[in-house]
C-alpha cells in the first residue's frame, strides 16, 4: 500500500485520503464532536511513525474546528469561534502545575499578500504585556498573576534574507519564553474548508510540510521549547483542485479508470504558483485574524 | 450551429473559441502583428451583428498587447508596454481634426480588493490637469496647448448603492468631457494571458459583460459621449480552469467523447465565486496600473 | 469693533474668540447640556448677517458633542458618542411629515493622507441600500420601510480635476436624493478638541471656509437639497498654536501689552502648511471614523 | 557654563544650540561642503566626552546631508541624494582591507504610523542576498564577490512586548553579521530640515537619546558589532517650535529678557505628545525612504 499524500495543510484532510476512497490508517485516532453554532470540532492524533509516513504529517495531535459560517461577517459567532478556539487552545498548550508561563506569539507569513497575512494580522490585535510586567511587575496589571505575552511578525525569508527559524531561535535565546504561539496562513484541499477551519497542532510548523529532518522546522527540537501552531486555510492550490474534479468526474465513470493513474496531475504544469481564492479575501482574513485574536487573548489572559 | 460564448472578458480569447476548436467566425477580423521585446499585438475587429453575437462580445474593435513578462519587474520593459500602450490607444482615440481633446478617465473596481484594485490604482498615477486649467488657463501648462484630464474612481455598487453609470452620467451631464476612457480589471480564460496582456476596446464597457440591452453599460449609447475601455486580466474564472482542463484530458481521449456534454460543468457548483490567481498578485497589480498609467500619460499628453 | 476671525472649523471656537477675550457677540444664541460620560453637548445658532460675519461661518445651527476620551479605545464610551451623535443629528434632519426619506452620504477628504482620510473612513462603515431597494423593493429589507441610503467618496480635486461641487452635482442630478451628509476632517483651534468633538451643522461645508459666495460650496444653494455636515478635528493649524501660546503669554504680562498688536503673526511664515496632530493619529482616525459611522448608521436606519 | 542640551535628534542642530546663540563648543569639530544641486554636507565630530555632554549626543562622527527639495517628486534630485548617501555612508562603514561583509539593516519605527514609518518603508525596497548566498553560493550572484545583506523589521515594543534590541541581539547571535545599519524617522528642532535632511552617525541609536548608560540602546557596546545610524527628521516637536518661536520674539525685543528663564516652556503641557509636520507627510515618507533605500542598495553591492 502506498502513500495517499496529498496537497494539504491539514490533518484532517489528510487522514480523509483521496476523496471517495475514505481508508483508515492504522495508527490514526479520530474523534469528533458538535459545538454550538454547528461548529464541528474534530481530533486527529497522529500515534505511529508509519501513520505520520502515510499521512505526510508528523506524529502529534491536530484539532480542527470547522465553523461553516466563519467566513460571514457576524459578530456574535465570531465570538463562538473565539471561544471554542480558546478551549481547545488550553487543552493543548503545556501545563506546569498552574503555575503561568510565558509566550512568544509568532505571527507567520507576509503582511503584503492578503491571502498570506493571516499571521501578521492576528499579532496586531494581540494584548501583549511583557514589557509592562518587565517594567513594572505582574502587580500593574488587572487581575495580578498573569502569563506574559511577547509577539514578533518575522516576516518572509525574500525579504529578511534570514530564515525563520534563525530569527525566532535568537529571539527565543534572548527572551526565553515557555512556549512558541504560531499563527499561519494554510493551504486547504476541499474548497469547503476555506476560511471556515481553524487547525491547532502541537508539533510546530514544518516550512513546506512533510516529514523529515527539517533544521528550519518551528518544532520543539529545533527551538528548545513546544510549539503550538494555529492555522487558517485561505487558499487551495488550483492544480489539487483540477486533479481531484477530474479524479471525481473518473471515479464516476467506471470505464474511465484506467485514466486515473495515467498521471493526468502532471499535464496541468501551468496551475504551479496559481491559488484559489474566494472573491472577497481581503475582507475575510481581516474578520478570520480578528477572531483569532480573540481566541489567543482570552486562553493567554486566563 | 450554436454560439461558443465562454467566460472571458478578452474578445481574443473569444474569438479562439473553446481549445483546440479554432474555427473561424465569419465577420470577425483578426489581424496581429509582433513588437519589440516578444510583445504581440492582436486586433479583433467584429464587424456584424451576427459575429457579435457568436463571440458574446459587442460589435467593434478589440486592441490586445500580449507582453509575456510583463509580470516581472523590469521597468525597462514595462517601458516598452507603456508605449506600446500609447501607440494603440492612440489609434482608438476618437478624432476631432487634431483639436486638443477633454478626458474623464474612469477607474472601476475596489481598491480594497487585490485583484480588482488595478482602476483605482492606475487614477492614482495620472497626470490631471483640468482644474489647473480651469483656475489659471492653458498657457500655465508647459507645452502649451494640451489635452484636459480628469479622472473618477467611482467605487463598488455595494459600496455606493448606485450604479457605476448613474455616477459616471451625472458626472459628465456637470464636466462635459469629449470622451471617456475606463480601466478595469478583467477575467482571463487562460492562465498563460493573467497579468500579461492589456486589452483596448472602442465598445466600452458592459456590466456582467455578454451582448444586450444594459441600461447600466457604459457606451456611447448610454453616456453621449465615445468610451475607451482599457483591461488587464487579473483573474481566471474557477469553474472555467476545472471545465477547460476536462475538456482538454477528453478530447485527448476519443473514447470519452460521449462525456463531453454530459454537462460535467454544472458538477463544480462549489466552484462559483471563486477565483484562481498567481501567488504574487500583489505586487502585479501595483507594477501593472504604473505600467497603464505611463501609457496613459503619454498617450494624453501628446 | 472689528472681526475676530480665526482659524478654526469650530463654529463654538469662532463664537468663543480669541483665548482670554471671551466677548458674547449679538445674534449669536449658545446653549450647553452635559450628556452621560461626561460628554458636553453645545449649540450654537448664528443668527443674524452681522453675526455670521463677525464669526466667519454662515448664518445656521451648529451643534458640537465634547467627548473628552474620544481619542481613547474604549468600546462602551464610544457607543455612548454614536448615540449622542445620533440623536443630535436626528434633530438637525430635514422632517417631511415622517416620510422616510433618501440620503447621499459624501465622505470627503483624501483616504492617503491620515489626517484627512475621516470621510473616506466613514463611508467604508455605513449600511448602503440603495441598490437593493431599487433592484428588490423596501419589502426585502428587515423592520420594512426605511431611509434609502447611498454614499460617494470623490476624492480630493489635485487627483479627481474636479471641484467636489460638481461631481455631487452630477450625482444629485442623476439619483435625486432628498438631502446630503457631508463628512469630513476639520481644523481646530485648540488642542484639547483635537480627535475629541464631534461638529453636527445645517450649513452646508465651505471649502477654504470664510462667509461669501461660493460656486463651489456643498449647500443647499449650490446643490438644491438640504446640506448637514459632520466633521471631527484632526488637525490644529500650526501658526494659529504659536500665535496663540504668544498671545497667552503677552495677556499675562501686562507690560508686552504693545507687543501683541505688532503682528508676530506674520514672522512665523515657515509654519505655513504644517499642522500639528497627536502621535497616534493612525489609531485614533480608525476608532473615531468607526464610532461616527455608527451614529450615522443608527440615525438613518431609525 | 549649562549644558544646551534641546530636543533634537540631529547632532547637527545640537551643535548650533539655541538660535540666535551660535557658541562654538570646544570638542566639537564641523566640516561643511557644498554637493550637486545645492546639496550640502556637514560632518559633525563630537571629540571629548564634555562635548559629548553639551551636546546631549554620544561622541562619534555624525555626517548630515541636507537637500532643500527632497521632500519634493523629482526622480533626477532624488538619485543625486542617493548617491550622496552612497557616498558618505561608505565613508563611515567598517573596513576590513577589502575583505566583503555581511550587513543586518534594521528598519526602526512603526509601519502603521505615517510620521514613524521611514524605518520599515526603507527596508521593503532593499535588494537582499543573504539567504541566495546561504544556498546557491556567491558564484550565483552577478558580479561574483559581494557583500551579504539581510533585514529585520523589529516592530515597536508596545506591539511585541521586546526592547528592539533584545530582538537584535538575538538576530544577531544566530546570523553573525559583521555590521548592523539601523534606519530610523527622527524628530528635528528646525521645520527647515524637515524630510530635507539625512543624518548618518557611527554611534548607533540611543533610544529617548540624551548620553547615559542604556542597555537597551544599539551601539557597538551592547551588540557586539558596530552600528551605524541612518536617520531622516519626519516631525517636529510641537512643544520644542512654540518654545523657539517665543524665545526668537523675546530676544528681539531686548526689554523682556527678563521673561526668557522665567520658564515658559512648561506653560505648554498640552504641547506634550504633539508633533508638527508637513500637510503631505504620507507621500514624503514613501518618496524619502525610497532615495535612501538607493543609497543603500548602492552601498551595499559596490
Amino acid at each position: 500500500m502506498e502513500s495517499c499524500q496529498v496537497r494539504t495543510d491539514l490533518a484532517l484532510e489528510a487522514s480523509e485520503g483521496v476523496p471517495g476512497e475514505q481508508t483508515k490508517v492504522s495508527g490514526v485516532r479520530v474523534n469528533e464532536y458538535k459545538k454550538q453554532g454547528d461548529i464541528l470540532v474534530t481530533k486527529v492524533c497522529i500515534e505511529t511513525k508509519n501513520a505520520a509516513k502515510m499521512l505526510g504529517k508528523p506524529m502529534g495531535c491536530y484539532v480542527t474546528i470547522e465553523a461553516p459560517t466563519m467566513a460571514e461577517p457576524d459578530e456574535g459567532y465570531h465570538r463562538e469561534v473565539s471561544k471554542c478556539l480558546k478551549k481547545e487552545l488550553c487543552k493543548l498548550l503545556p501545563e506546569k502545575s498552574g503555575k503561568k508561563q510565558s509566550y512568544l506569539i509568532v505571527g507567520l507569513g507576509n503582511r503584503a499578500v492578503t491571502a498570506d497575512a493571516l499571521g501578521p494580522f492576528v499579532i496586531d490585535n494581540l494584548y501583549i504585556n511583557r514589557h509592562l510586567i518587565k517594567e513594572y511587575g505582574k502587580a500593574v496589571l488587572e487581575g495580578g498573576d498573569c502569563n506574559q505575552v511577547s509577539s514578533i511578525e518575522p516576516g518572509v525569508m525574500a525579504k529578511t534574507g534570514m530564515e525563520t527559524a534563525e530569527i525566532i531561535k535568537g529571539i527565543i535565546r534572548e527572551t526565553k519564553p515557555d512556549c512558541v504561539i504560531a499563527i499561519d496562513a494554510l493551504a486547504a484541499r476541499s474548497i469547503k474548508r476555506l476560511s471556515r477551519t481553524i487547525q491547532i497542532c502541537n508539533t510546530g510548523i514544518w516550512p513546506g510540510s512533510g516529514v523529515g529532518n527539517h533544521r528550519n522546522a518551528l518544532t520543539e527540537e529545533t527551538l528548545g521549547v513546544p510549539v503550538i501552531a494555529i492555522g487558517v486555510p485561505m487558499v487551495v492550490d488550483a492544480a489539487t483542485i483540477v486533479g481531484d474534479a477530474l479524479d471525481k468526474l473518473l471515479s464516476e465513470n467506471k470505464e474511465l479508470e484506467t485514466l486515473r493513474y495515467g498521471g493526468h496531475r502532471q499535464k496541468f504544469a501551468e496551475l504551479n504558483n496559481m491559488y484559489m481564492t474566494g472573491k472577497d479575501v481581503d475582507d475575510i482574513v481581516k474578520r478570520v485574524s480578528y477572531t483569532v485574536s480573540e481566541g489567543l487573548n482570552m486562553a493567554l489572559q486566563g
